[in-house]
């Protein structure tokens, strides 16, 4: 019943407040004997880390992940994976201020109506902090599926509020994602995209935008039907980002404009087996992968605290007005995007491990 | 691991196929003493069986529900509510000839691929009929959102294809959504969908659209951070009816191209409590009902049986041409509406309930 | 969060009460191509069915099973089975004269507690007849662990109040168990047990007493550290079984009377790997199958419906004599044996799948 | 799947090995404002933590632990409570030498059979050092249990091989168990217990027995019908202990050696509400406490490690014979005393947090 936990095979729980000790996560059901080391996993927390370029959040963080158990001799053993991060430039007192205020579209009064009590530090659970043990978490999830299957999980800045890019789902790397301080692997957008941001954070306001992801080399065969689609399980894991308002797969709202017998995606034979010409199921079919990339969007509103005046009530219903002075992000999206990787290798990999009972089985049992 | 239940405290589970002898649905976590009977049920199922129209399948289905157990004199017992709905005009011999043919973008291949076998009639397991489960859960699990909080959950047709409707969730009535055939409570854009559904179905082709569902009445306080997020766990729900692509809660993805300035909710004062001025957060802060109606819009693609002739391969890697014969909908949008409520309540009940053991505790324990 | 539900990845939901319409049992999980039939189930229904002889409740029931789903031509297809078992001898009416009465260790007090309501019928869902749902199952997974691995899962009355009978857990074969109808392999015990039980119900009481349970042809490697030991989980699984009060595994309480030295089970090689030469440990070590046979008992108390007078209570806490006039069993030993084995069963059929997802794993990736 | 997790409302993770640098649990699902602090959580470790006596472990570790969240101000918040103990005397080296032995009775085999790799260091994951976490989680279990329904729970040696001992379960306090080194409150058979283990322990060789727990002040109507009955979980989780080998509860299996009409429990009214004037049922009735102090026994076998020489095989194949130099105790009774009343608290607390969600719904909905 509580909510700090995702995934059933492959199992991930964390624990932690933006302004507490420390950030943890335990990766449970991992297989064993996967090549793995603090390194693997320190790479994917570094994309993460605020304070990468002066696009970020000031706030300093090392972000320094220990793993505390589950890995000997560099390989996983197939017992809980538990990592640590300690928070160092923690501020609980920065927030004092703020203590009974309800920022615009935070947490501080769902959160008070939820529990009756609130850690007013920085969004306390609700913090986008909390992302740095679903990256963690990821990093294992990524390993196993490199591992395993090859699998390459690319995801990267598709749109700045009205900066579009263009990107190539099929072919992008992430090389060319990292190539720009805003992950968007389309030189001229991202150019564009950087002044737009810029622009913004000097005035004090904040933008959304939209992350597109692609993950190859996934094989056909994982999701669960009826409520345990693929594109269910990526769909809520992608909602669980913080300021992410909406999620679509494949051809997504734009496809609901076509007629089916444009949308249809024909199957013909590749390689010896059976692939679509074109891909606007987005890699999946019936909740099943189909072996085609699984190609998804997520929507990133723009981030809720801004230095602008804003008028809001405090917990005593008192108009009151705002002036932000925490350290954040005008645009959340370059940080968003090894989130976004995560939070899907973690999906695919719980699939992949839900698979192997049914799989196995199809070998004849002798 | 496997995929047929929802929800952790009002827990679903379905089974049935759709050319198989019934359809049933186990409700497992409904309290106690919530007035219910057969005849709200069959109310739901009624708005999603097939042939209320001319715009929807001929199959003839009564579907005609049986509850089984768990309810004595009118009332649920807390015990696990067992229904079952027979299946009367199964035709498994139409499919027949569709035995090795994989259709496109259904889930023929993806079924064959996972499990190495697959009921070839209507589709199985992955046929939309399996959503008579959903929708007669769904009718216990508003039931008890009735009755506990009074919740009105309002679905309807927001587009279709390019015909888009004007409406306000904040007012909109279920009888507004049954006036017209296709469920939207719009009347002149659903006059002009009514006239492109007939005219796509006469070219034997398929429509795809936008349903919009609004849920009023929902107290502050349910979903759970971080990964069981309100809207995570209905992006999940949505995600898993059949031909959905996306999930936008809220101002979703046309939000992302606001300033933050313009994008955040201002909190006031209403009737003594907090609320927000305006809505864009669709009801949901930081994964946490706010109290203000829930807002969130499903796409769903064009059905992807057609009868226009398309090329395929069959399972031995053949080319064919496929013409559909079987009976189908050319807009699957007006029989979602019922299962985008149904899913909704599902999700609703569960954070309901889950909320319970946080709530109860805030009370002094003296 | 509701309880009608058992396993993980051969997951299994009930629901049915004793004298409403149906029983009924969802089986999530099954993998696909095991061969399966109607008879399969019914030849383990008609084991634990009412009135197989003299010994056990005169109430009549068929007790015939229909697979609604998830088979097809004699093979589970990997989707959920739905089963059904009609009620055909239900009598609510003959509760009637209970419906406010708290029959002495029975959980009439319970259940209202609980609740808030209850049905009066039989004990509703509390009443062993809803175990017709745990042994369908149970047949699901025993035919899975046979096709699978070979699995022989064999219990059997070891002990009825005082008499006990002398089984070889190693060789006792489901034929010997068959012999008596007391379900005791020990001829000479089993003519002493049915002489005891008759005994006792013509005394308008009752008896218990111990089933053993012996599984051979387990692979090692079964079950999950920490928590969800195979042991812990067998537990589990015996103590959710009607009128059970116990459990124990290998040498169990007695060999807590032993030292250390004599206690432990020596390794040693036969037919090419590790096996122990005693086998104390009753097949399991730090919560895993060793591959030597499991063995364990599960204590039954009397039944607690007798026809002697008692002095109890009703709802109104008004003191009040109970003479029971339902229908019963003197002993439920001889009808729990094959709710052992298929409780069992499921529990192992479970443990299978969850290895599934870690020994795919040991191959190398290539 | 993995098995490191337990309880579904308030559920509990944990993660390390014998020899790693920490072990660590999450607690997640507390309700939020409880009074928690380190030192509560310290008091109960210091019951379990090895070198209290003579009669333990010489393993030295002061097990001190650090809340790394859930908790501000002194009260839980809702969110995951993170806490972590250090391991500061491991010393992986001392078994490089069994590194390829399979002890008997150990886990060593079965580990290897299910992982393809191990933790060779003290048993890694298998160690009894992992329940650590147990009893972190457990102290914050049994916060919840106190403050909000004055449970109190208390568990002792009952037996030890022969020595058994006679106490009161309506009665008994904690003060009485603190009072001798082995935890038993029967100051006589304690003595004995002592001179027994000493003697034992000079022998090289180790001990076993039983442990009862009584748990008073659990209100009605814990306990979840049909599967996740009360004394289900409970027999899970006695089982989960490291060298448990049986369960039961009430008159378990001494019970089923009397007629039904000895073993009822006749049912009158006490200060108002109904009772049993005898509790052979330990507090349980279908699987729902009836408000009866629950009693139950755990039965653990001889410490699996001792001095005296013993033959086994190693992963080769290999005879050979061991004789452990490891730091062990020869008797696990007065150190799993803490352990079984952790693990009952952690059960009782997930019960209490499931039925919130049935008992809130009994108040009119008005």
């Amino acid at each position: 019943m509580p909510g700090s936990s995702i995934g059933q095979a492959f199992r991930v729980t964390t624990w932690g407040e933006s302004h507490g000790p420390a950030i943890g996560v335990v990766v449970d059901g991992c297989p064993p004997r996967i090549p793995l080391s603090e390194d693997n996993v320190q790479a994917e927390l570094d994309r993460r880390r605020p304070g990468q370029s002066g696009l970020t959040t000031p706030r300093r963080e090392a972000d320094r992940v220990a793993i505390q158990s589950g890995v000997i001799a560099g390989r996983t053993t197939g017992h809980p994976i538990g990592m640590v991060v300690h928070n160092k430039d923690a501020r609980p007192a920065d927030y004092e201020a703020l203590k009974t205020v309800y920022r615009p579209s935070h947490a501080d009064y769902t959160f008070e109506a939820k529990y009756g009590i609130r850690d007013p530090s920085g969004g306390g659970r609700s913090s986008a902090r909390v992302t740095v043990g679903h990256v963690a978490a990821g990093a294992v999830a990524r390993r196993f599926l490199e591992e395993r299957f090859g699998v390459e999980c690319t995801a990267y800045v598709k749109r700045t509020k009205d900066v579009e890019a263009d990107v190539d789902p099929d072919t992008v790397t992430r090389a060319d994602v990292e190539k720009t301080p805003v992950r968007c692997p389309d030189p001229e957008a991202a150019a564009r995209m950087v002044e737009l941001i810029e622009r913004t954070r000097d005035a004090r306001d904040s933008l959304g935008g939209v992350v597109e992801c692609s993950v190859r080399g996934v094989p056909p065969g994982l999701g669960e039907p009826v409520f345990d689609k693929l594109e269910s399980d990526l769909a809520k894991a992608m909602l669980a980002i913080n300021a992410s308002k909406g999620f679509e797969i494949g051809s997504g709202f734009a496809g609901t404009r076509l007629f089916g017998s444009e949308h249809n995606d024909r199957f013909v034979m590749k390689d010896g087996r059976p692939a679509t010409e074109t891909n606007r199921a987005g890699g999946v079919l019936g909740g099943i992968s189909t072996g085609m990339p699984i190609v998804f969007r997520v929507a990133f509103k723009p981030t809720s605290t801004i230095g602008k005046a804003q008028r809001t009530v405090d917990s005593e219903g008192k108009e009151i007005t705002l002036e932000a002075r925490g350290r954040h992000d005008p645009c959340v999206l370059p940080r968003a995007v090894p989130i976004v990787e995560a939070m899907a290798c973690l999906v695919l990999a719980d699939h992949a491990l839900r698979q192997a009972s049914i799989s196995t089985e199809q070998q004849p049992s002798g």
